[in-house]
């Protein structure tokens, strides 16, 4: 078993709050993210995949395909766009990177699979400092 | 003659477009810079001043006053923000990394000069990629 | 469950050596390490935690609390110290960054419990060629 | 057990093809890497060791020596080389990512044994955006 | 005037050789370099342009069609090519990061000043340690 | 002409402070800098000479004699010592960045020279966010 991970970068705005609280309130929980006129991040995204080399390519799945993959079903829905307002996924969700490198995972599982690999971690820098990463659903947690 | 550079961080919102333009000539000129909902970056600023050492203490300038004074002037009025709406020098101007450069520079000149030094030049980068750099209206430009 | 994880830094000296060891015997186990006029380093630390999502905030850990008391309970007894003579922690330690990324650990495990959270893994690079990862001592350790 | 991960470089040419394709059949799977003039990449290699920290050294490995063995048997073999026609361990397979990983883990796997600790993982990033890493033929694969 | 600097990437193989000096005489003078199966790099290069602000757009030059013409006119003939064989540009001249950076010049001060704008610098890193710069052959050289 | 630069990397152990100054005194113009038991930093140098194309070599410098000048004249003084006392070109001078890249300038402006080339600038960082850049004493200081 190898892993393999592709970084790929979206940048977007987002505001963390919750729309039943105050603005004091949200300014109490989520500080300066709360902000209502939005601020943004340069996000960068690290998907890793895992699985068998294939004797055939010398490889686990095909970086081409697993970036074009991403591109299409995650970056394209976020990339230059509000997180709140405008992506699917994120829909009803609070706009945290813990949340999204879930809604990541949601997205990619599945299509990942199709590839012939199996997705083993969805990692969301929001800047140098905070990072979030996801290793689904698994019983043994890794 | 030393120069001396600090970096600091700020994450923001912004929108490039011309409120006298339509959608389409926006989306046209500025691409997808201009979402209406607005997207953001992680924005790094270099900020560099130029002078003599001084004997008694080994400085240029103070790093810790200069930064204090980059983050008083600038990084407070910018970080987390949304920079279309809400900064005061760049009221009426389009929010470019160009334009943030020049703004940037008008804040802090007349301060730092108070520092005893000199600003040199002040570089914003958006992105990894893209980056403005201003070094002030001289005769003989460097 | 998620992982979190958040980057501090801390300058500091320090210099590898037992006391019982003759210069010569030092410097053949320690390398340059062990020059006795010290020597330092710009330290990155990265401070990861794992948990559920609160639906409330959508975090794992609110990160300007897991922040403060990083700054609080570690940057605060290392930055711009010097490891040997002044970190409670390091006392009767060699310097090295395996013993500091253990004595982090020790340092923050029971506080980050605090924040309703689980520390899962303390890092530090002492050099961006050099790193230690410590994961507590889990069972069946990951 | 502390994990302890030393970074090294090499600079190296490649060629991602198998000899019993076309051209047009290489292009199809493997693109522009299947150049047959080659290309190459600045390649970074992460090591890591897993054990108990010493403590007459609080060293898990002596890290000169972890170095010197990494350059000795790996970086030697593959530095500013070909490593399709060059590379002893890559010979007959191909130059992908995920095969140097695992090539570069055959290496060193009985040599980092003989330091006292053990090979925990292999990470070889091409570039800033793909990376493989292998952790060894581990029964539970962590 | 406002500098506005774009970073592309291509990854290449080359060597240093004269095709007159014996191996001997070429491992001499260019070291591992003249390695005569090749070696390779992920090159970064910065192109940097000067000129005013154009106030309606806010921009010194329009990134999007810069990068388009950084990519069209250089990157295509360099990226996951043989700099010594495929690329046009650099026919009969030593493969150094010196003359990739006039070479690259050459390609595009025209074309950039096609944009409106002028070409300023041209930035060649081969590696983190190791980049030239090109400034043109202007009379008050800066 | 082309400007060529190195980057070379030394660790070290310092302090500011004025031996005729209190304790409360250098911590009130020096900060934590002033830590009598001293502090230390991964120093990034860069050296940057500047020189027409060799023809014969399509180099400005040879990159492996400039690092071993580096090496020998500067790192060697600096890597693994404490600069206040052990390094003979700051002796009586304050450890600070700007007199630091004064200080290397001027052990390396001769032998720099003496590779046929000209020193062209020394830039020493002390950490991604403080750095101090020094051009000589040019006329027509740029």
């Amino acid at each position: 078993m190898v892993r393999l991970t592709r970084r790929e970068h979206f940048n977007a705005a987002h505001r963390l709050f919750r729309p039943e609280y105050s603005d004091e309130k949200n300014l109490e929980v989520f500080g300066k993210c709360s902000n209502p006129n939005w601020h943004g991040h340069n996000y960068t995204l690290y998907i890793t995949v895992e699985g068998e080399v294939d004797p055939e390519t010398g490889f686990v799945a095909n970086l081409k395909q697993l970036s074009q993959l991403i591109r299409d079903l995650v970056i394209n829905q976020l990339d230059h766009k509000n997180i709140n307002i405008e992506v699917g996924f994120m829909r009803g969700k609070l706009a945290s990177t813990e949340n999204l490198a879930i809604g990541i995972w949601e997205e990619l599982a599945g299509p990942v699979a199709g590839l012939g690999t199996s997705l083993y971690a969805v990692r969301v820098e929001e800047t140098e400092n905070n990072a979030a990463e996801y290793l689904g659903n698994k019983t043994n947690n890794q």
